[in-house]
């Protein structure tokens, strides 16, 4: 099996070199999802049908997250994002907002750790709106769904092609 | 039922004005967890049992993240946290990593936010460090486990009580 | 006249030392405003119907520059807020939008840069989210209203004053 | 008339995807001016004759308040700026300093937001530095006086043209 | 001999737990050298006498850099710096510029990080603005020369009581 | 002699304009060095062989902060380098610690500061967590090693070119 790539032969963390890595154009997809109290979901939508704003909060927060990603992540590098959009849905059946992510550039490496930081954070950020009201929230399902471009090309997460 | 602090009468998000809450001793537990194959568990572990060095970076990761949360969490107050600690344990039986972060602080409002960012963010290190070996990991169980302090007191989740 | 504080007997700049300051209540209140195409100001008020997005984005934005203002403004002193506000409104007879921010905390020092940063950001925000359509908009009347608290008192904007 | 870049269908805010847009060279100049009482001016051109204190550290704010600038303006992307220049001037006739500032890169998007934002900052740092001897100067004219590059081509404000 | 104190019994790096410890006031003074060739710091010299440019440049960025330390060392502990000074002067002796920084505050910890990180960042900075006319200076020196305040009270460099 | 490039025909410190320089690969390789008591690196060392936390807290603090570069060092253009390279070795001859950092990207600037940057924070990360035990610690030869790339070509620092 391979080895871990942030990790030297000396054992120690380092930033992977990708000064040699072709720019290609890359993409990925992550979801989250947060559970609650089926009031505290209530609450949120009746918010969101006049107002919308905590999903408008947790949005941006994705947003700005995604773009610090290099400065949260230690072993990430810089990038320039040309796209972050974050999509939040009540899932009403399982008492759950629903979060994906989707980042996209052109570089030299992947755009995996974005999308999950931006769908984690908007998570939290939804936590944090409702947590006066609910404490016993949990974020899970927190996971990448799909990945185009870089050597590696295309990768999609089992369940989601099973699922479509 | 309670309200959304965060949404004031006009349905507009903004930060709880914590001007007039007392100065109190504010501690915070929160969890997370990030479940993988049990190959790249083994390659944490055994790299763990020489250099410690996926944990070590996912530990420091989580407590710069505790540091940063009211720059990640919009309407999140800055705090000046006196004690941050991570505690992360390799989980054979389920394949996965449980990781637990504490927040400290003597101040006006609780630091749960602060305790969940932690944890996230070193779960989100984990996966940096090993996806070029596992895209499929999952993170979730992310969810306070306890909180003291403020006007709301001690709370504890359910699940924590019942196990101990 | 007095001098400059920020300018020591060298003619240096610095910050300003606060460390035998009191710690008293402050809060400052601080205005700005934006000036556009009466079709700009519609588009922003239709969408706000539905939906309030520039606003809600203009406000968070405020937000969270207020508690970058240590970062923005060089001798500034690093604050913990204990509140920030920020009021937008459309002002249709002059075709323009009117920011007001309020910040408050128990500290050594007055937060008058963060309401001038937090309401300068939301304008700058708005100029963003519209320049598509309307490059020809105009920031402006960015200015200080009130301030309570620390050894200069109460302070109160002369137009302010007279128009209330 | 078109419609808002940054609300999407759904009207919802969202950074617009630039990862189509061609990499052309950008460049953007904008301006603000900070009003004051003539003798904050005089002292600020006291101090400017022998040290050029307040003149030099509004100037190094707006440079780095224009490389900070996707972080204050939450839908901006990431740049990588090649020039940031600031000019401070003193305009005794009209009690005020008067503030500009140039961007330049090669993006896939234009730097008005940096430009403006730079110019912001700038006058607030000005605002700081004197405000111990003049609480009631007023901040204005923030505005995009030029841009060129990209799509939408080059384009000046209008009282500008007349004026050269 | 006495333990690290930032690595617990399990042998982890963490963030040394301060929230029992009382709120004293707390100085500490720390010193760097940037030692260069002659025509070198005559350059900044000659700037110096009619701008002062490099040296402001380089105060400024020290305080910046003070204020940014719980960012930069990972486990600092996050301060509210009540003072911050930058001293530099030329030593054409010794053909080199030397730095104090003394930073303040009433806290839980001492302060000693942020004197340091405030001195070396002003160095940088001086290589960054003179490296096009010189890539061989040497920055040096970087050292704690006094502390006080907290529970290990006053200490000071051997060499600085030896030379005053 | 040339003159500074960061100050203009003004005498005003300002960014250097890279727009016209042409993308070329970039590398430079900086030092530091802190000295110590010998047993502060003992203590260092002994943890070293079980866990190495000293020392990889530091490589990360490293790596972190050369990301971190353009907003430490007012002046310094915003980059996205591709590698990060930290070493840490004991030199127990000389009771120190010897840091090499080597930093690299595809850019219109070189990476000099970054690599000092990078170096001079993981010195004083060491610092910081020793400083319980060793208030003494000395840190100093910052200095560049080697750059290549760039209309200045390859160079490097006289006392490594004898040496090796």
């Amino acid at each position: 099996m391979s080895q871990l790539t942030h990790i030297n032969k000396s054992g120690q963390a380092e930033m992977v070199d990708v000064t040699e890595k072709s720019v290609t154009q890359r993409e990925a997809t992550a979801e989250a999802t947060i559970t609650m109290l089926p009031e505290t979901l209530q609450l949120i939508i009746d918010g969101g049908h006049k107002k919308g704003d905590v999903f408008a909060v947790a949005r941006l927060a994705g947003v700005q997250a995604a773009k610090k990603c290099s400065d949260l992540i230690p072993l990430c590098h810089p990038l320039m994002l040309t796209s972050i959009k974050l999509d939040l849905e009540a899932d009403k059946a399982n008492n759950r907002v629903l979060i994906r992510a989707t980042c996209k550039l052109a570089g030299q490496t992947g755009v995996e750790m974005e999308a999950l930081t931006a769908a984690s954070v908007a998570a939290l950020t939804i936590y944090d709106m409702c947590k006066a009201v609910d404490k016993g929230m949990a974020i899970g399902d927190i996971r990448l769904l799909e990945k185009s471009g870089g050597k590696s090309g295309h990768w999609q997460a089992q369940s989601v092609s099973e699922a479509e």
